[in-house]
């Protein structure tokens, strides 16, 4: 499984995603599952993925095929979509493709190619958007309402984010959400894992302003996960019923 | 869908259950999921259920008949089975047996008739035993391990267990665990609902100790509800990272 999730945020948008793929339990493997295009100041595209690996690294393959094509247009390159609207499509068509090219590969087996992705990004001008591709290639697109989208392994880490997360919330606190959203999930669930990627894209700069790898033993993560732990069992004493 | 827990404690047993069912999002409706077999002093059960209602509700009443049959002996009536592991195996041989003959009935429409229970108790001179029954029939048990055993929509509530149940967790901790994992639960699956049914086995009891319903408006849950998303706040900012 997989972890990925994202936050529309009024300051930007912050995506996190963790590294673990496995075919079956004993087939454990790291994989990065967060992608970035970037045209600094022009625009930035981060995609996040989550389902069948051979699905998800076919489509971003392609998409990037499409990028570097002499003949690519508006209609084929995400580089080259006039809106994010469209850079959905684009993403939403290719992975829709890939797995139909797949599955007829895959009928007498069982195994599943279903595969799922968020595509966040801005271009100069437009306003930044969020989009959850599903594994058919029809979307949803994050709002104001629910200003946060999640894939894979998403149960463990939704409360975090139902309680405190909201578009006010700053980018500093984002982090901090998605990293304890992430935290939850990591503890309840072997199949997803470190290392994480990280990013923020800030409103309005059209690039990828902070990235960072976390790895296992990141002691800044360890520390926070402790501080939670504590202060969630200090919370649960305090409580009085 | 539904959520239910059971904790198995030194110094008891603790189980909460919601009420909801569910034939689509627009048939839902109430129905109890926790079943008390009692001789006070001598024998207690607890079962809790999930899963397809009209398999549960025959499951139950197929119990019931056995119990009351003059013909009852100590291989088909969980009041008369010798020991909890017994009582675990009749339940899991009536669950199984049901839903193979509604299954059978069932072939045309792709109707899910699977279902779960957690079956907890304790016989005099007994050992308190707590175990998960698979639709199958096969079970589980719960151990110093993992001293919980959760059915139904389990994932959103069961961060909180993994961080403050143990063994050694005291029947008033329980009770704020499992109210608040239930809380998670219900915050973020629509299909888990109040009222809430809970109950503790105090150790060497035989009976059930505490029984309480808790309803929609129960003012002492709302408060625990809020005080626990304070508390989640309050952790949440003072955490740096």
């Amino acid at each position: 499984m997989t972890y990925c999730v994202g936050l529309l945020l009024n300051e930007g948008m912050v995506l996190l995603s963790d590294t673990r793929t496995n075919a079956g339990l004993d087939n454990i493997a790291t994989y990065r599952k967060m992608f970035v295009f970037e045209e600094p100041g022009e625009r930035v595209i981060g995609i996040l993925t989550a389902g069948s690996l051979s699905v998800t690294q076919t489509t971003m393959a392609r998409l990037h095929e499409a990028i570097d094509d002499h003949e690519a247009t508006s209609e084929s390159s995400i580089m080259l979509a006039p809106t994010m609207l469209k850079v959905a499509e684009i993403v939403g068509n290719t992975l829709s493709s890939v797995r139909q090219d797949i599955d007829s590969k895959m009928e007498a087996s069982k195994v599943s190619t279903a595969a799922s992705m968020i595509v966040a990004g801005q271009r100069k001008g437009g306003a930044m958007r969020m989009f959850l591709i599903y594994p058919e290639g029809n979307f949803i697109e994050a709002t104001e309402d629910t200003p946060y989208l999640q894939i894979g392994e998403h149960k463990y880490g939704k409360p975090i984010l139902d309680r405190v997360v909201t578009p006010a919330t700053s980018l500093d606190d984002a982090r901090k959400a998605v990293l304890l959203s992430m935290d939850s999930t990591l503890r309840s669930n072997l199949s997803v894992g470190m290392p994480l990627d990280f990013a923020v894209i800030a409103k309005d700069a059209c690039r990828v302003t902070t990235r960072r790898r976390i790895e296992k033993k990141d002691p800044d993560f360890a520390r926070m996960s402790e501080a939670w732990s504590e202060a969630l069992r200090e919370g649960f004493t305090r409580i009085e019923i």
